[in-house]
């Protein structure tokens, strides 16, 4: 059987599933999930020698300390696996909710409810907590979900996926709700994302070249965001302390993120004095400065900034510095360089504020604020499939309400059309 | 210039324009509406003149009368034209609304808000009517708009463009807001559809083919219905006369249109006694029945129904009819057959009602009432820029609301992430 045929009968079997999906119970559902997680937790010897044997392939293959990081489980990591499966389960359940309701003159009553979207395709990299992680939360909003790991995890992936569809199928699970693309082949992805006549949404997770080439060859819709190249801007109006607190934050609390600051834009009244308390904030820390001129006048120990920096996702101790004449200033350079993700702007003054946050066309824009808090879980949504920087369905941080969809019901009484 | 650098630097100049529109004052948009209206209206000899030149040209090429009539414009279409930009401008601002708000327990405040999607590109085939509308809805939810027409009806469309821009700008439109593809080339529609840096949104609208053609070389987020595959079931417990209303208003009242019903399903326990009255009803109405064989028996002067009936868009008096054993059956036809548009069960029983609206997997359905009502107007949202199938950001009819999208606002007080 050939890579398109073989992942086209999943995808019908997928189909099959979500429609099952969609009648189970809210309770069901819950019961279903913390049979999941009590397999997860039972098969724990089996997980960590499966994940041994990715281990031993990836140092084999000469992989970096950080990725092996990402691949590795340990006990403590299974046993977060399988609480996030009891949390998911804890969740308020999107499914079947009336979004809406009224009536029209001729006396239909229209009725939106939200339904599932049906089979989601999840493509990731290394980290094998996302399978579990996504699969739950694709399952909670009644979806079926095709899974698609990096290869450097595919044996831990095939455990975790075997565990939970076991699990849940003790407590009623339909078959094939849960599934994962067992070849590694690269070529699996671009069959995978032209599947529009049975997958609904495909949702990758990675780096922008994972995703571009997600984007260039699919035919399913996709949800996605290449990258987080953040902004915090502070005003002249700004409280000085408050706005070197939110920098270190967002800078340096976790560096390698989507949601942190890449870029620093200050307002130019203020640049001679607060530059220089940036620099002796953040050098200690071990973050390198690249300053455009106004910038490296203040502080001459800045390295020169290119125009490629102001388009940089650095994703290390690394911040691109610029000084503006203006709010406005700020706005365009942020809607120019960004990557709509999350911008922050440190200001006292409304106007200032109001400008920036009506203006800045971004997902997710912060007054006073640390752009570090853009997730799904600093957002209460309980859990987070993915951060979105699209405009279409989903903006930001997407919960469980993210995975639903509506229908309309119309209630008649014999009513036609004039 | 070559086609894809205009085509980008029409994209470019749109980009900037949505800027600008994003910030106009609902009063201010809807006095632009009505100066754009105001403009039709003087122009109306002009556009008569335009459209003239387009319906000779037509009959040159020997359109068909169909296509001839959608293409003529009269003095009562130009007013109505009009009359429709006034309309949008009563009709509520969907920007800026707040959607949801809420605090979480470090004190950020999350406001989602909602705002334009930015660039729509709207591609359809030869009404001259759907410029002015298109533009008119993309306008008040403040996006700018690119709109790709027929070639059959580009002078009606450049002399409509032109005036519901200049009459738009005397009031402080934004240049570049409406603007329309000149070149009548094919290749402009695929060029179009892959300028993802410029346009957000692409709607087509128009005959399968069309539609077909812009999803395979989209690069940018399609919103979309391919056909409307729309079916009545009739249960056993169903009002017969009510049943025979709503078959005839959903068949025959217009046919051509994409929630017209296309398949009839009747439940065999009743299927002898009603059959014979659906072909007493709509025989004498010039419809053609195919039945299956069952149904044959029951009333011999149906032609014989194949596989490819039940996939059928007739768009004309031609109904498919099939006996089906239960009402499970018929959800299970209808989600095997249909297009997910708009599907009806007659019922008087409440248990084969709450499995048809529960388990049929389409944007509408209704229940004791016709197909027909799927319609943005019938729906109450005041107009309607396309009818939706998919299954991503929106569904069924697309009003106002549905041309726009959301961003979160943080408000903080300096806080960081832990």
């Amino acid at each position: 059987m050939d890579l398109h045929q073989e992942l086209a009968e999943m995808g019908a079997r997928a189909v099959a599933a979500a429609r099952q999906l969609a009648l189970l119970a809210p309770r069901r559902k819950n019961t279903i999930l913390q049979a999941m997680a009590d397999e997860l937790d039972a098969r724990r010897a089996r997980l960590m020698q499966a994940n041994n044997e990715d281990m031993q392939a990836g140092k084999d293959a000469g992989l970096s300390s950080a990725m092996l990081d990402r691949l590795c489980l340990t006990d403590s990591r299974i046993a977060d696996m399988a609480k996030s499966l009891r949390d998911v389960a804890g969740l308020k359940d999107p499914i079947g909710a009336r979004i809406s309701r009224w009536l029209r003159p001729n006396g239909l009553e229209i009725v939106k409810i939200r339904v599932p979207i049906g089979v989601i395709g999840i493509i990731y990299e290394a980290r094998p907590n996302v399978t579990s992680d996504a699969a739950a939360l694709c399952f909670k909003a009644s979806n079926a979900v095709i899974l698609r790991g990096g290869k450097e995890a595919i044996r831990s992936n095939t455990a975790i996926v075997e565990a939970i569809q076991a699990g849940g199928e003790k407590k009623g699970l339909p078959p094939d709700s849960i599934q994962l693309v067992r070849t590694t082949e690269r070529q699996a992805v671009t069959e995978l994302v032209r599947l529009e006549d049975y997958i609904d949404l495909i949702i990758p997770r990675g780096g922008e070249t994972l995703i571009r080439a997600v984007v260039e060859n699919a035919r399913v819709p996709v949800i996605k965001h290449y990258k987080g190249v953040c902004h915090t801007y502070v005003d002249e109006s700004a409280d000085h302390e408050m706005a070197l607190r939110i920098i270190e934050n967002a800078k340096c609390q976790r560096p390698g993120v989507c949601n942190a600051m890449e870029t620093l834009l200050v307002h130019e009244a203020i640049a001679a004095e607060f530059l220089p308390k940036v620099a002796q904030r953040l050098q200690p820390l071990g973050v390198e400065l690249r300053g455009d001129p106004a910038a490296r006048q203040i502080v001459p120990a800045m390295k020169e900034a290119t125009e490629a920096d102001w388009y940089a996702e650095y994703l290390a101790l690394i911040l691109a510095v610029r000084v503006v004449p203006s709010v406005q200033a700020a706005i365009e350079h942020v809607n120019t360089y960004g990557s709509q993700h999350s911008d922050a702007i440190v200001a006292a003054a409304e106007p200032a504020q109001k400008a920036f946050t009506q203006e800045v066309n971004s997902a997710t824009v912060y007054i006073n604020a640390s752009t570090r808090f853009t997730d799904g879980g600093e957002f209460g949504m309980g859990a987070e499939i993915g951060i979105s920087t699209d405009k279409l369905h989903a903006r930001g941080p997407m919960g469980l309400e993210e995975l639903t969809t509506y229908k309309y019901v119309i209630y008649g009484k014999g009513q036609i059309r004039e």
